[in-house]
């Protein structure tokens, strides 16, 4: 089975295409090796796609010709969910980004939670861990991810979703999502960070209208709740 | 908040217990450096719990005092799902085994498919980040790790249950478990390596009578997979 790789680059998906972006060719030339002949998948970033062979490949820049049709990608979700997620560890964080990602999240915003140890986060570092995640798990575009903010910062945002869930340490596994899920509805999800929500972010979550939710009775660490929260939600 | 430690240890949940276990006393002793007064919630690994509060800590050993009743523990899946998983490069198997176990798997085999790259795991290790993983979420027992089988031996291992789902690339996200969550069933879920299943993989799972299933049009690697189908079965 011949993998196909597939790369968003925000361009026109014309019959034939010019490359001259340094990192891009670096990638295709030295690390995956690509030779004349090469068919790859192309995604413009705002939901389309096609397939183009490469019909020359120098230092300079790579051409490539459209094989077939331009489609429509199949792969985004109907929803655009938003995940608001503790900053956690660098490497549980940048799983976070990869995972959500595939389970097919539009949004990501790091929280800095009352309760949250790590407060700084590389944000060209996740952006390329979620636009990798996104190429290979055949969606159209990658996910926005956010500077950090603060809670009160993200309560504000999250005022232009139509349902926000506060995700808490409970028991049942609640249908959380039942009926939510409408095409275009904008969905927030909450994950807290390892030492759990403070009382007063619980209250102010509260107070602004979010749902409590549940992931059933067994305690899912930080980057396991977004996980499955990204899943479920999309 | 102040986070109660838990361990599941396989003993009676009497009203005062003696501890001699060396690597135990060691991790109680000198990496959580628990006092005399410190409180630990105990799991008999056959589905009971109870407080217990540290009345002398030495060397020797540890002498515990029951705090209240002993409690049955509310964390268990009522569905026996074993997760027939891909073995994986050693951080990502080790990250499903943990994930799994918090999800709620009963048991774990790794599976050395025709497409599996690695084929060796550290089982000792493997059991020791389950074990960790089940007293993290508040579950009552480990799940049990297997030694890694073929898919022929595990297809045959998978006779015992209800119902056995073969996880394929595919679209649509169908509602995969909806009426098979009983009390006490038996649930299988395959998960194939990075590669995908080969042709007489999937040939075979179907003449077995399993069921192909498919986590929605994104197409989710590995651990991911294992973890969101971990999730839905329990």
């Amino acid at each position: 089975m011949k993998k196909v790789h597939r790369f968003i680059i925000e361009t026109d998906l014309g019959t034939s295409l010019e490359i001259h972006d340094a990192q891009l060719l670096d990638q295709w030339a030295k690390v995956l090796k690509f030779k004349v002949g090469e068919e790859i998948e192309l995604c413009d970033g705002r939901g389309k796609e096609a397939t183009y062979h490469i019909v020359s490949l120098k230092k300079s820049g790579v051409t490539l010709e459209r094989v077939g049709a331009i489609r429509k990608n199949q792969a985004e979700s109907k929803v655009h969910a938003t995940l608001y997620a503790a900053v956690l560890k660098k490497d549980l964080l940048e799983l976070v980004m990869q995972k959500a990602t595939e389970c097919g999240v539009s949004e990501i915003v790091p929280l800095v939670t009352d309760r949250t140890v790590k407060k700084s986060v590389k944000l060209e570092r996740l952006r390329e861990i979620a636009k990798e995640a996104a190429e290979q798990s055949g969606r159209g575009k990658a996910p926005n991810i956010h500077e950090p903010l603060s809670v009160k910062a993200a309560l504000a945002h999250a005022k232009m979703n139509a349902a926000n869930y506060f995700f808490h340490v409970g028991d049942g596994k609640s249908e959380i999502f039942k009926g939510a899920k409408k095409e275009g509805v904008r969905i927030g999800l909450f994950i807290g960070p390892e030492g759990g929500w403070s009382d007063e972010e619980a209250t102010s979550a509260t107070a602004a209208g979010m749902i409590t939710a549940s992931l059933g009775p067994r305690v899912l660490i930080g980057e396991t709740a977004s996980i499955i929260a990204a899943f479920l939600a999309n």
